[in-house]
């Protein structure tokens, strides 16, 4: 006998941490909502991703409720190096903008708002299956899947939310012609590995060098996270540890004396990445956040932040529409998500292409990249534009937002 | 019979706005100079070049006792319009860095200092032709030419200033193997043109459309300079007045209404650009100054300016080397001024890269334009960091300088 329909306000595709974060935002309002994904909860604990934190998106953790664990196990980083030249040079955040980013991998950010999702007795049913949105530009859109117990249901809501990442269902129903697609390829990925051994640095190291890009980041006291631009199609089996190794040291090494401290590589694997941007966010009663809407190289560390802020912008937008009745809402969180995002592409662009060796560089442009680097740390104004953006726009911080009208709107 | 070589303490070739510039700051230090160029005056005076200087070269000018024209007939500009989406945003250079720039043609400049070179009986020799270099790296090289009246002359001198341009003899004249080159080529070009029309903007408006970049500048009440982005193969004379006028309009045309004031178009060229740079700026006694050692874009107004702040370093390296016998200035020259010269190379590139369309600009490159420029004109970091570029790194303004060592040193 088939099972009646789940009826909730909002039914939300993903329970990465934009359809969770959403989930409990909606509940704080009083909004009732469903979250599935076709993960289980250990498979999502065991991806390794981006570890950093825009400060807004620490307080939205903590002043939220769903946990204050990020301020307790989490790091503040006040800065980050630039490096090149075989020098490094750092980029002060709470000097220049009064801010700080956070070290805390997203898992942690996941567990966090999972447990608090379980704590609040929120619906979040992980690990189901043949997930299929439909209805999307009726008055009662669906989700329908197959349980965890193999069981096919059914969920019917106002607002239908894709979550559900960038290769997700969601945004792929959404017939061609109602959607642009704008994307950049890169000629080059990241060689990321996970090592055993001491933070060899205590802030981010983005470095610069004829070799090609190279991030040294951290995790733990014990664990660390590197990265080196390597091509896109790599072999990681190639990379014994003696030559990541020989490789990393190779890039930073300066005349400063830096080097790494080396320990044993757990994890090996090549990012590829690309600039994507899905417009508008929204399909009838479907509304697009995260991944599902927009992807960014990695080199900004903007991608879990702009989940997160598209997040803030449709809990309120969402009230709005269900509990105030205010339908003009669902039309404006688009557009005033996209704001953020095109800002987020071209940040991560630039650190992109100011830092990566791409294939055809020419020696004008090497020296260039150098300029234009020793520009930035050598200006005060430079600096604070650069930490403005990793930073993450700060809604505390003045200098900004004088209200330019975003001129594809 | 042969003319007896004529002795000076610095051989200059080359008797535009660097050569002429270099001689007259060496009198006032009591340093003896010969300047030679291959142009008549009134070939250089008919030439139609750059028309913005930076206020430290307004102050070079007033300062040294060149002339104080610029001042009573050049016009200060205290910002630029940053135009895109349709609307004009203003960046206010002096409210963001307290200083503005000048518009004041080349040709005015090299006007003035002719004359101030005739007035100070200083030997600049206009009109010379077979111009070459010779035993540059003794302790006597020398300037071999034939004068205006036909006879072969010669000059020995201590040092030798190649200030003779992007294609002079002194650059061509060091060994392929004693110099490196570095170069980027812009798949396109700016279409310029001078019209008889009253300004249609107070301050420089640089454009960004759909259809290419635009630039629209001032020159007097009645006559003004325009340039659009072209192809580099465009023909001049496939371009009527209308077709000009039409094109123009569509790149500026907005939301606020803004159009330009029309008039008759006196003069049409293509003018192609290059990034280059050539390295080191100095081959035995003798050193390069200006566009003979470097070429930017001319997006960022730079071109002038970095000749004449090349000849600020180079005069007081001069006067270091021959009035205090302290040679390690000549050594200091060189590096001292590629400082500048690679900010300047990346400035001049990213206002390009900003403002036009190059072949094969996808979408995303459109919205990741405007996602920047937003940026820049929205934050009073990225706008000020902007104005320190275009108003020349002033000596005067703090908040940079903070004393990089350039990596490639």
């Amino acid at each position: 006998m088939p099972q009646a329909p789940i009826r909730t306000a909002v039914g939300i595709v993903g329970a990465g941490p934009a359809g969770l974060m959403l989930s409990h935002l909606l509940a704080r309002a009083g909004i009732d909502s469903v979250v599935v994904d076709h993960r289980t909860r250990a498979e999502i604990e065991g991806t390794s991703r981006a570890g950093i934190l825009e400060a807004d998106n620490v307080r939205l953790l903590t002043d939220s409720g769903v946990s204050d664990r990020v301020r307790r196990d989490g790091h503040p980083h006040d800065g980050i190096a630039l490096r090149f030249g075989g020098e490094s040079h750092r980029v002060d955040f709470r000097t220049l903008v009064g801010e700080s980013v956070w070290l805390y991998p997203q898992t942690d950010v996941f567990t966090d708002l999972a447990d608090a999702r379980a704590r609040d007795e929120g619906d979040v049913r992980f690990g189901v299956s043949d997930t299929q949105v439909v209805d999307l530009t009726t008055e009662s859109p669906g989700i329908l899947f197959t349980d965890a117990d193999g069981v096919a249901r059914e969920i019917r809501c106002d607002i239908l939310v894709g979550a559900d990442g960038s290769r997700g269902v969601c945004r792929s129903t959404v017939p061609e012609a109602a959607r642009t697609h704008f994307f950049r390829e890169y000629p080059y990925a990241w060689f990321g590995v996970l090592v055993e051994a001491p933070p060899s640095a205590p802030e981010l190291v983005y470095t610069h060098s004829e070799r090609g890009f190279a991030l040294i980041s951290q995790r733990t006291e014990s664990v660390q996270r590197m990265y080196f631009q390597c091509d896109p199609d790599e072999d990681p089996a190639a990379w014994p540890d003696d030559r990541i190794w020989g490789e990393l040291q190779a890039r930073v090494r300066g005349a400063d004396g830096f080097t790494l401290k080396e320990g044993p590589v757990t994890d090996r694997s090549v990012l590829r990445f690309r600039s994507f941007v899905c417009e508008p966010m929204r399909y009838g009663n479907m509304l697009l956040a995260g991944d599902a809407a927009h992807t960014v190289p990695p080199t900004g560390a903007k991608g879990l932040n702009l989940a997160l802020a598209d997040v803030r912008l449709l809990a309120e937008a969402l009230e709005r529409a269900l509990v105030k009745g205010d339908r003009t809402a669902l039309d404006e969180y688009g557009p005033r998500a996209l704001r953020r995002v095109w800002r987020a592409q071209h940040f991560s662009y630039w650190m992109t292409a100011m830092l990566h060796r791409a294939p055809g560089t020419t020696d004008f442009d090497v020296r260039r990249q150098l300029g234009e680097l020793a520009a930035v740390v050598d200006s005060t104004a430079g600096s604070t534009y650069l930490a403005e953006a990793y930073t993450g726009w700060s809604e505390r911080r003045a200098g900004y937002g004088r209200g330019v009208q975003d001129a594809w709107q």
